[in-house]
């Protein structure tokens, strides 16, 4: 049996661990912490023998109200199974075999995977500085394709609108991963009149809490969504996640409310580990931070955090993230557990450290 | 903005035509008349807020599941958001841009699609007479993946054991679609411990009447499950659908009873046809019949149906299908209005085509 000719060189995206069990503290994944209750009501009424028929193929009412979210038409909207979905089908449409796609590292590690799958070269340009965006860099490394995720992960941290602007300016097709953008103080919808090779890709799982459903879309010119559409899976978004998009864009006021919350707490956890420990945290967009631990070895703390049955996110393949954690920002509760924990581990984690440099 | 250098000659598959309201008897794609009512139970019962969680990324629990069905290790399993996904993951994981693709034709219209979208060369191996499968030219067309839909749309065949191990025995890697195979005698599950290069794929989508959630499976050796679920989108299986699919596979009582009553039907349906309109409905192991329309034409008489708010469905593609109407196995009530239907259209559409041929 012969399989494609380049299979022993594609690694799967490594996704972060999911429990079975639920008595874990679990901010490894950037869930939310909560669901739109609107989201759980209206798929309750959903529930009936219609699930019998297919879906939508164009999900054309979710693809009206994501237009009216962002006044674009719709179709300028695409929906897929989860923004990867749509991430996916990017890579497929934009790239020919053996063309360059580019991304920074570090950040969302899916890039170099979907690059590889549709046999391309991926050409990844270390952050700068604070993980500032290389954006002259990643200009002329003549991609058919760019990602840049902003907020990026892991460090959350927001690119301006300018940089963006420029990098747009400079790229055949830019697609600005806006995943965590609802955490941040601006999206860049406003930049797709200017750039029609633009695309901005979004999800509802963690700004809406509906990361077990699988939803996303992009958001870009005619001219792309189109032959986006053709290469989908007819039928890739299912009844009920369509069902429940809406009724989650529908309820805004929740909506807001929960991204305001996330925020403050956000900016009281940094501000907590900072005093507390005196340990760094990048400025954060997003629903999550990374902190450094400094003078203590960051994959021991993870383990005893793992002890204590709470989960956060280690990234080992890049120097800046090796010896940092990512924590999402989970219920209030839940960040308090952990500011006790690392209170504690903290302390004999530093003394281990200690000892294995002696 | 440059794209894929072959967009052009890609076009998307046409599902059947997915009506708003529901005022329709609706037996155009081969939906079930009925859901599993196990399944709308268990989801009801599932829908909290664990829903802001991923789901898990190798649906472990639903491909225990799965295996147990057909007595098979869960590493022979791989999960798909719709069978479709299944098909997708298969030709990017056997296939090369530049191979060959191997269907018969008139089969599922979407294989040459996805054969198009990697790069590869379709060849389509015209059936035989009464839809008989071309094995020696399907073999010798050199296929790096080859396809048979057993039952085959759209005229329900299913193809003997010893045809499908004839052509696995030539084939680099042979997919048998098995989408309709529970309202078959018999499916070809046993074949898979003779031939490492046989992948069977499944649906929900009709057997459970799930066709609204996106679910189906494909079985074969674990060195071909593998490279799949490294391509597949991690998260491609949400926790309702993941959930949904082991409380159908549980409900083996209504299943199997299910399947019972559309085969009954179909075959009472097709006795009717062929006695009281004397038309040929070729014979039928899936959950549709294929009606050929003689002296009648079948596209006027598919405009009248759809006059009286019944939409079948009909295939130009080839000559042979040109003429004929698929109708889906629906309710008793809705066969019966069919019938009822027919009976008035047929005597006008016939007047229709004499008058046309003059």
């Amino acid at each position: 049996m012969r399989l494609r000719r380049d299979l022993d060189h594609l690694e799967s995206y490594v996704p972060g661990f999911q429990p079975v069990d639920d008595d874990w503290i679990k901010l490894n994944t950037n869930e939310s912490p909560e669901t739109s209750p609107a989201v759980l009501d209206a798929l309750r009424d959903a529930l009936d023998d219609r699930l019998r028929l297919y879906p939508d193929p164009l999900s054309s009412e979710l693809r009206d109200r994501i237009g009216r979210r962002h006044a674009l038409d719709p179709d300028r909207v695409i929906v897929g199974n989860g923004s990867d979905d749509v991430l996916n089908l990017l890579v497929r449409v934009v790239c020919d075999p053996g063309d360059h796609v580019v991304a920074p590292v570090p950040s969302y590690s899916l890039y170099p995977v979907l690059s590889a799958i549709r046999g391309c070269q991926i050409v990844e340009v270390p952050l700068g500085e604070n993980f500032a965006l290389p954006v002259r860099q990643m200009a002329s490394a003549r991609g058919k394709l760019t990602f840049v995720a902003s907020p990026n992960n892991p460090a959350g941290t927001h690119y301006p609108a300018d940089q963006i602007r420029l990098l747009a300016g400079q790229c055949n097709v830019l697609v600005v991963d806006e995943a965590y953008v609802e955490f941040a103080d601006a999206d860049r919808v406003d930049l797709l009149g200017e750039f029609p090779n633009l695309c901005i890709v979004r999800s509802l799982s963690k700004a809406f809490g509906l990361a077990g459903l699988r939803l996303g879309y992009g958001l870009a010119a005619p001219e792309l969504i189109e032959p986006l559409l053709r290469v989908k899976d007819s039928y890739n978004v299912g009844r009920l996640a369509q069902f429940a998009g809406v009724a989650a864009l529908d309820d805004t006021e929740w909506a807001e409310a929960h991204w305001q919350r996330i925020r403050e707490r956000r900016e009281a956890f940094a501000s907590k580990i900072q005093n507390r420990f005196g340990l760094r945290v990048y400025p954060s967009n997003a629903n999550f931070v990374l902190v450094d631990c400094g003078p203590h070895d960051a994959a021991a703390l993870q383990r005893k955090l793992e002890n204590r049955r709470i989960l956060v996110r280690r990234f080992d393949a890049d120097a800046r993230t090796a010896n940092a954690l990512r924590i999402s920002i989970g219920r209030a509760a839940e960040m308090d557990a952990v500011l006790d924990a690392l209170g504690e581990d903290l302390a004999t984690t530093a003394a281990a450290v200690a000892r294995e440099s002696n």
